[in-house]
C-alpha cells in the first residue's frame, strides 16, 4: 500500500499500527477513534477488511479538514464522527473491473485487480488521489459517488447508577490493559480508595505504579475511561477479561 | 540501518516489514517479488541474510530503473527479475576490513566493523551511495565490482493436468493464509463451485467473505495464485500445511 | 505520538522499534546505547516508562548534537554518555495540570491530559519544541529546568582473569542470539578454538554461518560484546539464558 501511494504522490507517510487485532472491526474503530483526533488535518487509510470481494462498498469519509478511507463495515465510522463533530460526508468508490484496458499504476478509478486485497488496489489509490486534490474538493474526483447511508459502528454505553457502573470492555492495548466503556468521571471522585471489579476489591489509583508491580490496580487510561491494570503486567489475564465480555465497577 | 542511511542521506525510507520469517530466504524472495514492483524506481534494502560474516557477498543489482542491496544467497534475484524484465546486472560491493584507518561514518568503501550485522555496516552504506549517485550510474561507483554469476533462487513450478494441479506453499502471510505456487487461471473458471485440496471438497470462491466466518475457502490471492484460507480465521491451521509442502488442487 | 509531533512541526520520523522488552529499562537502555549513536544529530524520543504517572520527572537529555526525551528511571542516560562522551546536561520539563484553560494542541509547557501516557502528552510536545527551538537552545525553551541529578543506570561489569570471564545477560535480540557484557577482545585471539560456557565446549567462531545451522555458536556480536547464538536458532533456548543472567566464558 505505500508503495502504491508512493507511485501516485510524494508526501510524508506515518505508520500508526500493524498491531491491530486481525479482523477485529469493533477494536479497530475504537483504536482508530481515539488516534486520528491527534493528528493534523490528513488523510488516513484504515484496512480492517474481513468483507474484501463481497459487495461493501469502498469509502472516503470527510470529517472537517480529514479524510478517511477504507471499507464500509463501520471501522472509519466512530473516527469520523469524533473529527468532524456531527454527520461526516460519505463517498463511495468506483471501480473498474479487471479486465478493462491499461496498466498505467495511477490510472483512476481504480481497477479492482484482486479481491482480497483492496487495501492495495483501491483504498491505497483512492488516499492518494484525495491527497492530491485536497480534502476540501472530493466533490470534484471523478468516481465519488456521495452516498447517504453507510454501515456504522456504535460502542454501546454503559449503565450507570449511583453505587455502580455496569459496562463493556472495548479494547486491550498491547500493555494487556482493560478498557472500558466506563467513563472516568464517575470513579474521579475516589482515587486513593478501593472499588470493586465484578465484586473484587481493587485499588482505584492515578497511575499504574501506585501500586507495587505484579499488582491490580483500576485507573482511568489516556482515552479517559476507566481501565483494569496491572502495574507491569497484564490486566486482561489479571481480571479474566476479553473484547466485548462485561464488567462492574462498584464502590 | 535506518539511522546509517540518514548519515549518508535525506530521502523519504519506507519500512516494507519487519515480519518476514527469520532466516528463510525462499519466503523472503517470494515477498521482495510480490511488493517491490509496486514502488517507483527506488532502492531497495533486504536483510535476510543467514550466512552473513561467511564469504558470501555482498550485492547490488540494478532492474530497470530500481536498485536492490543485500546478500548474495538468492533473496534478491525473483524480485530482480520481476522489475527488470531480463538478466538484471549485478556488482559486489567491496568492503574494507576491520583495522583500516578513518572512522568516518560516510567512507567509501564501507568498513566490515561487524562480521554479524553487515545490514548496518555494508548494505545501509551501500543502498544510500547509490541513491545518492544514481541508479543508472552503479558503474562509476568504486568498489561495485560486477559480477557475472551470483546465486538464484527459482520458485518450483506446478505440475499442471487436465484435472489437477500439483503445486508446493510458497509462503504463508500474517493472517495465516496459505500461499501456493499454482497459478490462478487453472480455476479461474469454476468460482463457485468445489474443489479438492488434497482430496477434500472445499468451496472455491472469489472472496474470503463468500463462506461463513470460520469456514475454509479456496480463492485466488492479490499475487494472482490459488491461496488457501480460512474467513476471519487461519488456513494454515486450517489445511494443515507449512511453508514447502506439496499440495493437490483437482476437480 | 507520531500525530501530536505533526501538529508541531514537519520533519522526518524515523521508527527505531516497538518491539523492546515491554517495561525493562535496563534492556531498553542497552539498545539506546548500541543504536543512537548511528544516528546524525537528531531529538531522539524514548518511552519506556513504567512510572508515568508517578512523581518521577520527565527529562530532556542534551548530549552533544543530540537531544534524548523521556522519563527519568534511567533509560535515556546510557545512550546519553555514549554520544557526549562526558556528562550531559539534563533538563527538566514543567507541566501543566489538567485542569489549565485552553485546548491548543501546540501549546507550551505541555498539559498532562492523562497519568498513564505522557509520550503523547510530554514526551512528543517536548521532543517537536526542541527540534523546532534546537539543541544547542535549550536553556531558552520556558518550562526546561536544568536539574544536577537524576536517575541512572549503569551495566554491570564482567570480571575478568587470565582463564575466563565472568559476565552477565545484557539483552536478547529478536532473534533469540544472548548479549553479553563480556568484550569480544577477550575472545578475539581465539576464534576457531572451542571454548567453554557455564562449562561447556561450544565452538568460537567470527559467524554465525560457520557451524551448521541448529548448531550452538560462541561469536561476537555487532556490538563488541560476546554473544551466544545458533546458527539459524535461538541461542537463549540453546544456552537457557535469560536476560540479567550471570554467565561464565573461560577457555
Amino acid at each position: 500500500m505505500k508503495a502504491v501511494i508512493c507511485q501516485w504522490t510524494r508526501t510524508q507517510l506515518v505508520d500508526v499500527t500493524h498491531d491491530l487485532p486481525r479482523q477485529n472491526v469493533p477494536a479497530s474503530a475504537f483504536w482508530l477513534r481515539e488516534v486520528l483526533p491527534y493528528f493534523p488535518p490528513a488523510v488516513h487509510l484504515a484496512v480492517i477488511d474481513p468483507g474484501v470481494g463481497t459487495d461493501r462498498d469502498a469509502l472516503v469519509v470527510r470529517a472537517g479538514d480529514h479524510a478517511l478511507v477504507g471499507p464500509d463495515n463501520g471501522v472509519l465510522v466512530p473516527a469520523a464522527r469524533s473529527l468532524a463533530g456531527d454527520a461526516p460526508d460519505a463517498f463511495r468508490i468506483e471501480t473498474r473491473s479487471d479486465d478493462s484496458a491499461g496498466t498505467d499504476r495511477t490510472s483512476w478509478p481504480p481497477r479492482r485487480m484482486s479481491s482480497t486485497f483492496h487495501g492495495r488496489d483501491v483504498f491505497a489509490p483512492a488516499a492518494a488521489k484525495v491527497h492530491e486534490t485536497g480534502v476540501d474538493r472530493l466533490e470534484t474526483i471523478p468516481g465519488l459517488e456521495p452516498v447517504e447511508t453507510y454501515e456504522s459502528i456504535r460502542f454501546p454505553d454503559p449503565e450507570l447508577s449511583t453505587q455502580a457502573a455496569d459496562g463493556t470492555v472495548l479494547a486491550i492495548d498491547g500493555f494487556g490493559n482493560v478498557i472500558t466503556n466506563i467513563p472516568g468521571e464517575v470513579v474521579a471522585a475516589r482515587f486513593g480508595t478501593d472499588v470493586c471489579v465484578d465484586g473484587e476489591p481493587q485499588p482505584l489509583r492515578s497511575a499504574y505504579g501506585a501500586v507495587d508491580p505484579g499488582q491490580p490496580v483500576v485507573t482511568v487510561g489516556s482515552h479517559g475511561n476507566v481501565e483494569l491494570a496491572v502495574n507491569q503486567g497484564r490486566g486482561d489475564d489479571a481480571f479474566g477479561l476479553e473484547m466485548g465480555e462485561n464488567v462492574r465497577v462498584s464502590w
